[in-house]
């Protein structure tokens, strides 16, 4: 089997080391396309979502597949290129520095038909154990989740290591209290897993928090929505309220 | 040693298995207070904030140290009890089911004088390698960070889990990405270990998360809120912007 893997950033040279073992992997510069096998049976696109149409406009006739691997951009993206066309979506955020286990990583796949879908599905199961078949409205939902869970939870981090640092503490003192939270969504769902003085509505608490923040407007605005947020998520009975 | 632990909840079920090797614990019902040991070298309560300072008032007079265990109670609440008084905070989410290992949860220590602060100290440190001294300030400020690091960041897990579901996908497919997320703030601090559309102030992105979430007034608020922060937190050099 051989992959063109075209692309320099962080996405492209994981996998090209994902691949390394099931296939001959050749990691393409996308701006000259040096070595570009048109005799490959998989090109993946791994560049930034706004320079895809314009590498794909760039690759030779190929007999192969091409993907492109963005959460947020439709297959459509590729469609000058005909129906050997798909996308190969891996959900994690990649480091250079990170060593992964790919074997773990969610691939999500499309194909612009069941035999394409079939081809990519079966590469991605090379490497990994989660791989599932997905349309492009699901793929702009399950991104923007993501961004929920994974881009504003970690800025949710920083603001609280800022906070603590402005009071001599650092952030390791909540890292036990984050991993407990994550590992608990594993027994139950977020929804049921949720604690705090919001989804107990203890107004006395809210206050104290609030009163620290008065000096901040982001912090307090930020407190707020997410304090009504969760208000009006979760019903609570506050006659089970118990000392 | 002997330690009175007043409270029905799970943070007073769970002091109460922490010490259970390194002391006589009583766990004393709030309301009756009956088996209350006024000879006892530590008497604990942990009951809801609102209750503590009746509680308090409630208990006989005893040789020992008496502590609150909540972060977001000044230690004051305890002044009419003298100067026997102090904070015993434990930083982190009890669930009746969850197996946890007290050594690593960090406990948060205050004391009416050095006394009482070095006593509550050994305390702590009998079962958890983690602990230290702060004021009722900056426990207020701990207290307020954590709601940003755990029940906002749990909040939007639930609204991530919801989105999913609804575009027939679920929590699973994104728990990798948030282990990976958090590892790598072990690595780096969460502001440098921070991606995603709005850091690389990715406007095409961002529209497109926007225009899935339309008819969702509050998704769309946190999301507006919550990437206009990243924004400002964050300048971003636009020229490195590479495909």
């Amino acid at each position: 089997m051989k992959i063109n893997i075209i692309g320099r950033g962080n996405v492209a040279s994981h996998l090209s080391k994902a691949f390394a073992n099931v296939a001959d992997v050749s990691l393409i510069n996308p701006h000259t396309l040096e070595n570009y096998d048109a005799d490959s049976d998989f090109t993946i696109i791994a560049v930034s979502d706004m320079a895809i149409a314009t590498v794909a406009r760039a690759i030779p006739p190929t007999r192969g597949i091409i993907a492109h691997t963005s959460g947020s951009t439709p297959l459509s993206v590729l469609i000058e290129k005909g129906n050997q066309t798909g996308v190969f979506y891996p959900l994690q955020t990649f480091s250079k520095d990170a060593d992964l286990d790919y074997s773990t990583i969610p691939f999500f796949i499309e194909g612009a038909n069941d035999s394409v879908q079939k081809k990519l599905y079966e590469l991605a199961a090379s490497i990994s154990c989660n791989v599932s078949l997905i349309d492009s409205e699901q793929r702009r939902a399950l991104h923007t989740a993501s961004v929920f869970a994974c881009n504003f939870t970690n800025h949710l981090w920083a603001l609280c290591d800022s906070l603590l640092h402005k009071n001599g503490m650092n952030f390791n003192v909540v890292r036990p209290l984050i991993a407990e939270t994550l590992r608990k969504t594993g027994k139950m769902s977020p929804f049921d897993a949720q604690t705090g003085p919001a989804v107990r509505q203890d107004t006395n608490t809210i206050s104290a928090h609030l009163s620290l923040l008065q000096n901040d407007e982001e912090l307090k605005n930020i407190y707020t929505l997410l304090t009504q947020s969760i208000i009006s998520h979760h019903t609570y009975n506050k006659t089970n309220n118990k000392i």
